[in-house]
């Protein structure tokens, strides 16, 4: 395909008007696709319909433990879902406590503990003038709403192929004390589906924090989360890495079961280390009495152990793939060469990261709304909703029928090269008022 | 019986030796019994087991309003929940969402909530210099600690046979700005038993807060709690009396089936205008995505409606008066007329409320525990842990077996006998040394 950029002014007209005519047809279709949330499909959420029948009226409820999960009490979680999570995220059951059905939910009362009482004895972050949060972007959007709420200050530092740029990183959090904390999606990043590389992890566990309550909160959320057998991202351990460099008290690791089992319906876990727990319960136990523990004993006894789960994992994997080779496939095709957007190709997660021209993204999704496929807002995947450079859409495809899929991305791609072409006309305008 | 206040010393002495012979005998049985959490019994744990199989493999997981119950969505709740918990708390199911499976939890995001982010606009909490909450006590230990961990100032107000005492209320909350809430267990009280009178009912809704950001936190656990089909205490809805008077967004209402369906597992609910709706809503999107649907359906199906709950809450009557039978009938079988004690004779709820001569309750706790029954430390009712006259005992009866209880409370009328004998022979004493 001939670069966008390097087409006259007339090629670029002509480009317009055909794709104007193309565009006009698709808004004729009544289209109402959304390819905006990661969100399992149905036919995912069908896979964990056996979980319904695990437990019954004729089930034995009492837990490995000897509790009975029907009762008050276990607020860490019982033993055998806290060794599942554990095992997920690769450290040992007593650094685990279960913890409802979200772990958003449990990443925002972490963050809540730290403003109202503090970190381990050091001052609450409502009595201090000013708290910054890292916010490696393109990111997840819930993280950064969450912070910015309790009035924290988001510092965006850019994600690289390897992870967040670590040199920005070890400057913020080595000198500058009012850095209490930085998100990251370690392994298939939200949205660039990017895994930390082994030297990103070493150089993590490697901070010397200004400040005694600065944490990594570590969102495994796609842990689990592969597309394909033979070709897999390794992520580094950080709680090992941490631990050999005696620094086990600086990450908070969050995981759930929402895209395993049942959205929302599954289990969160946190895992921390002892110190931390401890600091962590003395909140929690005020503020609840346990967790649900009869979905946490169906869960485990469902997916037994973190083998099964991965079996369990592939079957996602069988249907989420083909939907994300639509995107690509149809993302080559029609893109490759033009010069006018890149995406990535994950091994995992639950998106695609589409880069536009500068200053074509809020105008992209704009026209895919107005023909009826809805996408992650513009900018959402930057702190305060601001991209600089106006350029980056959040793909996800999981939830549409391949079939939608194909439609809604025929559209997107449409949606591209019609903006990029009106910025490039745009461009030379300017370039010409100026000359 | 002889009232002990009339004893001679040496009576008291004699009485007092045989006494102690009975402890001595008690500590050799190596009693292992706890009479301190309000905790159903696995009979009544029991009575749900058929839930588990209301919803299987072959179910419908689409919830009425047309959402899947197994994905993300739909924050407040799926509507047949919030119909079920909107006539249990006797509101409309608009003014309803179901939050997860904790009432505390819930109550603990809604005070923490007006720390961090304010009610409505207001001030948040933590910016101010002094805040208080009124507790009337003995009330509920967990209300009390989760206020306190916030730095918030308990003031106890002391409950009478219809509630708190309403005077003390009034001035308070009419004139001192810095009072911006009060725990109210307004039926089958914790622990007292006592159900608000429709007076007090009808003045809290007359009050004129000193601050906008007042609210009564009105936690009706026991809605549905009858111990008796033919006498049951009827509590005025607070919602339909303040909205008499044009208050609607004073209240907070809270409830769950913790003890009604699974403990920890069950379903908690909060009830509030549309304002204060509103108001909870654009934190709570922040916090997490969703709560479990899939628990809300099951219960929902289960439980049907509010008419098929009551008829499960016999069942769970038929099996706990006999406990609180038990306890009532040995309590006045050995100590009526003793003038060492009263107690309450409550209609449902939880608890039996022991008060003891003043100066006992923590030997009387001490000494029961040493002989092998726990109960729930003495203070524990009151702020701070602090009961002023150290007399207030909570009898949770509902845990142990008929058989249990009988024993433990045999222990524990001998506890109470023996301290208060010990008691009057010190007072003697001081008055002999006084002389």
């Amino acid at each position: 395909m001939k670069s966008y950029l390097k087409m006259s002014r007339k090629e670029l007209e002509e480009l317009k008007e055909q794709l104007t005519k193309e565009y006009r047809e698709f808004q004729g279709k009544n289209l109402s696709l959304d390819m905006s949330r990661g969100k399992p499909s149905a036919e995912q959420l069908d896979l964990t319909m056996p979980m319904m029948d695990v437990l019954n009226s004729k089930s034995d409820l009492i837990a490995s433990d000897g509790i009975d999960c029907r009762n008050y009490g276990d607020l860490n979680g019982i033993y055998e879902a806290r060794k599942l999570m554990a095992d997920v995220m690769g450290v040992a059951p007593e650094y685990v406590a279960v913890y409802g059905s979200s772990s958003l939910n449990i990443m925002y009362d972490t963050v809540c503990r730290a403003v109202v009482h503090g970190i381990m004895g050091s001052t609450p972050w409502s009595k201090l003038e000013k708290v910054k949060f890292l916010c490696p972007a393109p990111g997840y959007d819930r993280h950064f709403a969450l912070t910015e709420s309790f009035g924290i200050e988001l510092i965006p530092v850019e994600m690289t192929p390897t992870g967040p740029d670590m040199d920005v990183v070890e400057k913020y959090v080595n000198n500058d004390e009012t850095v209490k904390g930085i998100w990251c999606v370690p392994k298939y990043s939200n949205p660039t589906g990017v895994t930390y590389s082994d030297e990103t992890v070493r150089r993590f566990a490697a901070l010397h924090p200004k400040a005694a309550d600065f944490r990594i909160y570590w969102d495994n959320a796609y842990a689990v989360h592969d597309l394909y057998e033979d070709d897999q991202d390794e992520l580094l351990n950080i709680f090992e890495e941490c631990k050999k460099v005696g620094k086990v008290d600086m990450v908070y690791g969050f995981a759930s079961t929402s895209k395993v089992t049942f959205s929302g319906g599954g289990l969160a876990a946190i895992a921390a280390s002892a110190n931390n727990m401890e600091d962590i319960k003395k909140d929690l136990s005020l503020q609840t009495i346990c967790f649900d523990k009869i979905n946490q004993l169906r869960h485990a006894r469902y997916l037994k152990d973190v083998e099964t789960l991965k079996q369990h994992m592939k079957k996602h994997a069988a249907i989420i793939r083909p939907k994300f080779e639509a995107v690509l496939n149809a993302l080559n095709k029609e893109l490759s060469g033009a010069e006018i957007g890149s995406w990535t190709t994950p091994k995992g997660g639950y998106f695609i990261s589409f880069n536009a021209l500068e200053g074509c993204a809020t105008e992209i999704v704009k026209k895919a709304k107005e023909a009826g496929v809805k996408l992650t807002g513009a900018g959402a995947t930057y702190p305060y909703k601001k991209d600089p450079k106006d350029s980056n859409i959040r793909i996800a495809p999981t939830y549409p029928s391949v079939e939608e899929l194909k439609q809604a991305v025929e559209l997107f791609v449409l949606c591209v090269k019609l903006t990029s072409v009106e910025k490039l006309l745009e461009n030379e305008n300017e370039l010409q008022k100026g000359a």
